[in-house]
């Protein structure tokens, strides 16, 4: 199915401030970018560079006053998520080497931390994909949703404390809970087409029977029609915006997601 | 400088054929993408990846019949190409870790096979960027541009020796020479804004003075306005778009390359 | 100067445990090993990946029983450290992109949390390297060292929260506070030529005046005589031995580090 | 089985010469190194880096005089070379990205002018394994072995053409005439045990039915023992021993590789 995702921010900045972004899709296996725009205001220098997990990231100096970022992208991506229950656990030793950074905790991710958790939600189920469904099913049924976003992060293990978070504590909890199995977990970023309500989002992937899935603990049911913008351990490592400097908040924050019939 | 550029590139094809394209600018240091569009007909699934040289790669199976590929860009460059005569000659023990692969000769460059040539062409130049702008005016002075396409691409010492060819030609002969003489050498592939006539273009990079200058020997003077698709060793590590299978001439093949006022 | 270091831990496994280790000392541009030497009891397949670090990595599957690992190099290291008080601060915007990684917060470093206390640590000292060495010397002076190694490993604040720690806390503190203020920080594990009581060690690493520097918060001073075993953004990277499965603490555990007149 | 390998090199050097040297072998999935013995003389600094394959590479500064080289590891391997006759040829759509770079054509092995002699050879063959099978047996019968190396390196084509080389030129034809088929094919330095005469060694990789098999077209069989040093697309990525300036040809070569019980 085709997307057309957008993201419309603007900020009020009272020094310079040097920015990081990651808010261009970039084209893989998973989705094909036919269409990108990218605009910021007041016109400025910008560079982009890929970091570790193959990620575009845009790096500006914002001037003082407003700064205005508009991205809109065109990709064509799958209209389910791959699913397979009964996929089985990959034991640590056949685990390919470039997953082995996805066991290992993050900022957010304790997965140190949440053993005893972890054991008693996947009891019962088989090692692997059914395992990280019953996660992030229990998730979903244990945490609530905010729709406030908080502005200071908290981590998997305090998201689960209190009982409720947004999509991107959802996500570090799957995480973490996963990583703490010895279930390679990754953090995604990214556009869900009819999320609600609309914003940018976030969800997670494990690395079970011989590659990655997608499980989005935030919803109901993991539905496709999803563009992702960054792969990360955790939010720590994929700032879809970031400002250096005293903290600012969006004065305005438009994201939209709309199928289409096919590329311009 | 804002630059619109385009490639339409048409092929008919007899077989279900494979392709590798190189046809997305990517955004670095050097040249923001605001605007990029990418097509191709009919529609077929395409993927993308990021070679060693961190170009940006397309892959595609395209159908028999007639194929079409269309990209356009609008991409902010420097207006003029950095230049410092004088720039030392970098020893190779001083050269960075990852330039020492530009000093090998390649599959187009035999700079094993020149060491000659380039002795007698920077005899009386200071090491460092004034020989390698002597070689770059050399190759200008001493081969003749030719207006038809080889279809079998020949290495630099066949160009030098027959005196003739492509900017493709003129980059390799500039690339071998100055491996020749322990400079790290590169192709890049792109768009030149006022190229007569109107094509895709190669030209080369030389490391002296510890960073990467340009010089494009097709040309009395080397101009900026450029946009790169790709680097590489040379144009066998960066086909900007080749089909494996039997062999297949492009029916048709328009570039084009307009200043524009800024991105839309 | 070189050093002959040596590790010799031996662990008592109840089930097949699948096991990471990083005690390969690698040769770069700061340490040459001349000589290296490693073995594991029962004899068993081992491989070994490089990961995005460049840390070298080895992996096995231990059967259950005693497990011995030995492991001893001749390296050529620095007998100083490089110090350079009053190299200044990189602003964000003109850090290259390879250190952004290492602003970011990680398990370990809360840099989020810690920006109040950074501030307090280094008023008064210009940026760059002189807040540094003050946090450096703040930790040395105001956390006290353990001899007991903690089991459960905690992070940046709670380890100044409690104002106790192994080098290790002290090193991960360093990289949160500098981190906090946009400076790059990492963490490197290895030996340390004449430490007490000798084991293996930890340290972090700066990023001020366009390269990387040493500190040791757990010395007075940051003597030399360092052989690196795996950088990461802090212990979460860099498990130097690592078992997946019932936690096994070893049953011994020799480090030692001795100067040699040359390699052998 | 374990093999003890070892390369002694000596040069007299006239005038100060950088070198490249990729004599150290790695530990990965097919091979471990246990010990290691790594001298130069006299002493100077050595740095060592990764190269995009992999490869571990050192560079030095020789001075004038005499320089000598000595090499020493004990490696465990296959004693087999594992075969799959029938193992099927894998469409260029539904290769690995990291296999598509073995497919361009490279300095010795100019793939794109051999595909006619190619097709002549495998011809009756089932695409895959046994092409390369056939192509090997090709060479072996085909080209002569010369005992003195040649000092100008040659290409597959010009080696072919005379009917006689080296066995860096057995492994070249190997790989251009497999790259002319769209099979992707390496180059592989090393040590053979048992090879007559002792001396280092190069031979060949194919990736078909999913993964690299080896090839040996200078062996009447391709045995197991083999311990590589370097991958690259042909000889001019892996210069095992390369000095910058004028050519300088060893005055002493000995390798020796020998089967030993064990590590010590």
């Amino acid at each position: 199915m085709w997307l057309r995702v957008s993201s419309n921010v603007e900020m009020e900045f009272q020094v310079e401030s040097p920015m990081l972004l990651l808010l261009r899709p970039r084209s893989d296996a998973q989705q094909w970018v036919a269409r990108d725009h990218y605009a910021v205001r007041p016109t400025m220098p910008i560079t982009e560079y890929t970091d570790m997990y193959g990620n575009l990231c845009q790096r500006l100096l914002a001037p003082p006053g407003r700064f205005q970022v508009e991205v809109q992208s065109d990709v064509q991506v799958p209209a389910r998520v791959y699913q397979e229950p009964g996929a089985p656990f990959v034991p640590v030793q056949a685990l390919p080497d470039h997953t082995l950074m996805y066991l290992a905790p993050s900022r957010y991710c304790e997965s140190d931390r949440l053993g005893t958790l972890a054991g008693e939600i996947v009891q019962g189920y088989r090692p692997g994909y059914d395992q990280v469904a019953a996660i992030s099913d229990w998730i979903h049924n244990n945490i609530r949703y905010l729709t406030d976003t908080d502005p200071a992060p908290v981590s998997a293990s305090e998201a689960i404390g209190r009982g409720a978070g947004v999509c991107r504590d959802f996500a570090h909890a799957g995480i973490a809970l996963c990583r703490s199995l010895s279930i390679p977990a990754r953090l995604v970023v990214g556009y869900l087409h009819r999320l609600e309500p609309m914003d940018l989002h976030a969800w997670f992937q494990a690395y079970v029977g011989r590659r990655w899935f997608t499980f989005d603990p935030t919803q109901a049911t993991t539905a496709g029609g999803r563009v992702w913008l960054a792969y990360g351990r955790d939010a720590a490592d994929v700032p879809v915006f970031h400002q250096f400097g005293p903290p600012v908040v969006p004065s305005r924050m438009d994201v939209s997601v709309e199928e289409i019939a096919g590329p311009v």
